[in-house]
């Protein structure tokens, strides 16, 4: 299944995409993809549903989140060996874990707005896993059962935020709009090979990033289990995975978004995302003035 | 106003303390302490209530974490100038942030659980910070809008986890029951002095922390205002604000809780938390038992 949530920023509803390719409305079934509603069981429901009954929405309606109810948004640093090396970081022994703040996470296709006077705002393409059942010292070998799906998530990191001001790296990845997630939550049942799919990232329809799951130097049941050692994971927890090579701060020189710049990203068989780059005052007088900020 | 949630863990309801001392039941009024219902109206609402009016609970009700719906739980480290001292550490020219997981949230007087084969487990008494209203940019002369009100907190540490695994803090910082929260939720016309309250700690009787706030190196209106430059704060976060010296870590030789330690901490007007020590295997047998485990 792929799972969406749609409408309103903060006002999302359930959803899923239909063997068409249509959006379909989930509403009536699940109040929202969240809590329980992430749930083995639960999803095992949803599937039960022809999605052919369920009503059809219009094609450009917004996508939000692809899960809500987070609490706990999780990333993982350096975890791609080739990436670790753009950045000069020696391969990490154990995952790098740092947090985003969950108020950053948005819909895959909303704009990501530059945080006030920043300078170095990069990119990231990585593979997230959402939570569906609550994990505490579980092993790698049945991580698995404790996930509900997989989504696309652009790790945006101010870069100044993230290493010149002090502290963990908190501050450079949780600026609202830094955590675009989705379109859509996809179940296992539909990623053939979690350990062989293609990542990608484009500015301007320039490649940036490329890489493959397959270079992980954690892979998903490992690092589901390493956290669940350190913290009771929930139902709706997100954990973004790392990021393979390509990114601003790698580069020479270095390059950052500026306004008006347009990010798309994508992973095998998970979506694709767009991101239209808005400068804080920009978006700001746009909001002002009552225009589309989307 | 002194705003407590009672009941099972995870499904606690409003309440809040009357003149007497008396635990009085707010479920007829909010659903939760959480989201809106933190907000400055909502707590002028509720400051109209005659507590006498509402039902009066028993005093061993079990108390939660006094505030719902936390999606971020964020902590300040060093910042008080003779703790930094204490951990070898230089001042900080800016505040260190790191995230505590918000499963770790427990009630004030919930047991302290050991982790798994942890050996390094320390305390830390913390004036928290619990926001109302969503911050984003603020200005710390317009901070305190923002808050609803203040808390005790325990910002339980595992050393081993947090300095010797790599990356940061955040895997000796969210264990399970690492953040007991409360008793109150006490809103800020309380406090008189935010900048002049006693923070104490024990351990089996033995006085271990005793600090002021006015020591702190930023205080809660620059921290609220420094955060809000880089994520959007919104109702239910907490903001633990750092300890003063008395650590176990800083103790020669380093000294950390056991199986059947008991500690106890408060800070002036905000109540007192009490938690016994038991160690995974202890409470694992416990609760396969059927035995009562508060």
């Amino acid at each position: 299944m792929k799972l969406v949530r749609h409408g309103a920023n903060g006002d999302e509803k359930p959803g899923l995409i239909d063997r068409a390719g249509g959006l379909r409305d989930l509403s009536s079934v699940v109040r929202d993809l969240c809590g329980a509603a992430l749930s083995p069981a639960s999803l095992d429901r949803l599937r039960m549903i022809d999605p052919e009954s369920l009503p059809l929405l219009p094609a450009d309606t917004r996508l939000g989140p692809c899960v809500g109810g987070t609490r706990n948004f999780i990333a993982i640093g350096l975890n791609f060996a080739d990436h670790a090396a753009e950045t000069g970081s020696p391969i990490p022994a154990e995952p790098i874990v740092f947090n985003k703040a969950p108020s950053c996470l948005s819909g895959a296709n909303d704009p990501v707005i530059l945080p006030k006077g920043s300078a170095k705002t990069d990119w990231e393409v990585e593979l997230a896993v959402v939570i569906g059942t609550k994990a505490s010292y579980v092993h790698a070998n049945e991580a698995m059962d404790y996930v509900a799906g997989f989504c696309v998530c652009n790790d945006l990191s101010e870069r100044a935020y993230q290493f010149d001001r002090g502290g963990t790296w908190t501050k450079g990845k949780g600026c609202p709009t830094f955590g675009p997630l989705g379109p859509w939550l996809v179940t296992p049942d539909e990623i053939p090979d979690l350990k062989n799919l293609s990542l990608w990232l484009d500015v301007n329809g320039e490649r940036m990033q490329t890489g493959s799951t397959g270079t992980m130097i954690f892979d998903v049941p490992q690092i589901v289990a390493y956290l669940s050692h350190f913290m009771m994971l929930e139902p709706g927890d997100v954990i973004t995975t790392g990021t393979p090579p390509g990114v601003g701060l790698g580069r020479n020189p270095p390059r950052y978004l500026k306004n008006g710049d347009v990010v798309t990203l994508g992973i095998d068989g998970l979506g694709a995302q767009r991101q239209a780059v808005i400068a804080f005052d920009d978006w700001t007088a746009k909001v002002a003035a009552g225009e589309p900020t989307n």
